[in-house]
């Protein structure tokens, strides 16, 4: 987040090069916050010139608060020596994501100056794939064997602290590196000082795979109301853990991710006024083209009954009101669908119940719109209906379709997230825009076929 | 979430009467678990009857994983004086939130058992009002004097643990509770015994107030990094604190009421599944008649062109598909700035920035969509055409009207969430089907004033 509230002090203090109040403002301050005054405006070179006045692990911990993509920027303004030194202080998820973004030269001959320590956890996490737990995973979680006492684990967990993530969850393992527990801090020095960690240790824990989805792991802290998460590997080893505040971020992207498949485009991975102009344009293009093309079959079906409306003109009126109630009750049933299937309420084997509930809830819906449809004719002034049609033959005709492309919309907007969820899609790109295209066309036809019944 | 797996063993112990099994199963399983294999297809009695067999203490511990309208059903199948016992061991913000569901009949029988310092607690959470960081806070927080040691901290702290909500962050007040500072547990645990906590505290708190709004306070939490943050009232004083757990169910359920609007309807409050017919009938069928009424807008504009569809029919061919695009282009608009606002990239100042950048972003779409508008209008078999109007003219037309719609949906869509903001309602108003609506009835404005140009 950029804070526009400090950027006129750091100029200031850049330009009078005034270091003991660059100094203060970087130890006094949130790290978030003197991140956020250092993003936006400034230079690379102007961010190191003021980040320079406070200690490398400082540093470390305020970098982490810069976006990714300003982060790589940075990467570039400063020498790869000092870079080197940074990202050895950086907790391990970080810099795991900002090597991802490098480009393979940069990453190269950074991880060169990084000692090998901590070289070689940074090649283990660079490897697992994008929004899996792997990816998202921390290795510097503190550990114990569990056959001490609570009074020696407290003991080696000081000397741990200061490098680690958390150190509220203390994870027990064994010699293979196989998690046999975790005990809280809360408990651990709750319990009389003789007591042996075997005895304290939760033993149920629950935990993900290396590669299970990020949404799933989200969803198990989220339910367990859990500050960390273990992730173990295909021999259940302990490979890593993910923090709460990790996971608050991929719940904030995914629903964001699911708005923007929703409104109809390919989800936007920076903020709005971030994303470059052509990036959002090939964002926005690609779908609305899509859509576009697909809207073309509305032009054939309405040429097939071209006919029809020359001689009774008065249908045309109609047209966008029935297809609009089409693509609207689509809409609603395709995003409640959606949604509770991201919030796992609904998974794919519910589909004949979600089938037969918008079945009747798409007729209880159609009933009403059809209703006030009817009226809508009876209340119509006669001079729009033409000598050839009866108002009565005409509310017959636009209340019984907007009910059955009601029905038909509903269903469609239900169905559409399944279908998609069982091909192994996102559910969420049965967008709005996607299923009104998608029942305008059969609206139009609905439309026409009870047309003819009573009117053609 | 419904737990369906250990349903069948769940019935099997209730109906063998199983004691021991009962016990283990509440006392080995994570309370999460047990609460949910106990909703869904249970009685409120033979939940009581399996909870029994474990102490009061984790009774409410499981108890508050239940869905919350599982547990005012519940409250009517135990005795009051049970329900009294069990709400003294909840934690204070989940048994305002039961208190603040229950009848005012109900929640004061059982306000007159429970203890006189929880009654007080009580009544003093239920007054926030819902959606502020008053409604969500918890008073089971940890606190000490600036003025002891760090021993005697961690001595006291021993003391305070089993009641409080969290131990890993330690509020420090004065004498008259107004917040100085905020220790955490690991810098506790780290510091020397003799220091003191005042000098170990950290003295700037990132805090809200009471009357704060629940998005506000899951912003700072996020942006912060927070395990907890403190609540203050008018004077400064600590009220409460908000956990990260509960906040991570603020920003889901945000998020989803983001998604129910935008997809155009009324949120609902509960899952799918679980929400009565009847409620999800209204909650869709209000949106629906709205914008089913507005659509008559559409109507009268078209009977306004009535004799000029009379004369080129050819013109109506085109109407789905222009207003179409409106739609679409509008709803990626309203979707992606609904979203900005949500998570504050953007606030009510910017508007004339996102003016200027979907000015431009219309144009572009605008151009794309016209071209390819263009080619269609090539393509389309003469037959189509009719005698009256050449290919080109009617090209003319349909790329023109596309790229001006296109443009007037983008900006609409990109404007009413600001507006509607700038208005105090919520941003997600601007649903796609309400934006779809008001730009069809435009955009049919747009394409026969651009077809009376060319053609009419």
């Amino acid at each position: 987040m950029v804070d526009l509230l400090f950027a006129p002090e750091v100029r200031m203090m850049l330009q009078d090069n005034d270091e003991a109040g660059m100094q203060t403002f970087c130890e006094n301050l949130h790290p978030a916050t003197v991140a956020g005054a250092l993003t936006g405006e400034f230079e690379a070179d102007e961010v190191w010139r003021f980040l320079q006045h406070t200690g490398i692990k400082n540093q470390a911990v305020i970098f982490e608060y810069f976006p990714i993509d300003w982060q790589v920027k940075l990467v570039e303004g400063t020498g790869r020596q000092h870079m080197a030194k940074l990202i050895e202080q950086m907790s391990h998820d970080d810099r795991a994501d900002l090597m991802r973004r490098l480009m393979p030269r940069v990453q190269e001959s950074l991880l060169r100056l990084v000692d090998e320590a901590n070289r070689r956890d940074i090649a283990q996490l660079v490897k697992y794939e994008e929004n899996t737990a792997g990816a998202l995973m921390t290795t510097d979680y503190a550990w114990l064997p569990a056959n001490i006492s609570a009074s020696e684990a407290l003991d080696r967990l000081r000397l741990q602290a200061p490098d680690r993530e958390t150190i509220y969850y203390i994870f027990i393992l064994d010699e293979d590196r196989r998690l046999k527990g975790v005990v809280s801090l809360r408990d651990l020095i709750l319990a009389p000082r003789h007591k042996l960690i075997h005895e304290l240790m939760e033993d149920e824990v629950v935990a993900v795979r290396v590669t299970d989805d990020r949404e799933h792991l989200a969803r198990e802290i989220a339910h367990y109301d859990l500050l960390a998460i273990p992730v173990l590997d295909e021999q259940k080893r302990l490979v890593g853990i993910v923090t709460h505040d990790d996971v608050m971020d991929v719940v904030v992207k995914e629903a964001t991710e699911d708005v923007h498949r929703l409104g109809g485009m390919t989800p936007l991975a920076e903020g709005y006024l971030e994303t470059r102009f052509f990036t959002v344009w090939w964002k926005r293009a690609g779908w609305l083209s899509l859509l576009f093309v697909t809207a073309l079959g509305t032009i054939f079906v309405l040429a097939g009954f071209q006919q029809s409306l020359q001689e009774v003109i008065v249908l045309s009126l109609f047209i966008p009101l029935c297809i609009g109630t089409g693509g609207n009750s689509g809409s609603q049933a395709a995003t409640l669908i959606t949604r509770a299937l991201a919030l796992n309420q609904l998974n794919g084997s519910d589909w004949a119940r979600v089938l037969r509930h918008e079945l009747l809830m798409g007729l209880a819906l159609g009933l009403s719109l059809g209703a006030i449809g009817f009226l809508i004719c009876f209340l119509l002034p006669s001079s729009l209906l033409g000598d050839r049609v009866h108002w009565f033959h005409l509310a017959l005709v636009v209340s019984q379709a907007v009910m059955a492309i009601c029905l038909w919309g509903t269903v469609v907007g239900s169905m559409l997230p399944l279908i998609f969820r069982s091909l192994g899609f996102d559910p969420a790109f049965a967008s709005s825009p996607f299923v009104a295209m998608f029942v305008d066309v059969t609206g139009i036809v609905i439309y026409f076929s009870i047309a003819s019944i009573w009117i053609l």
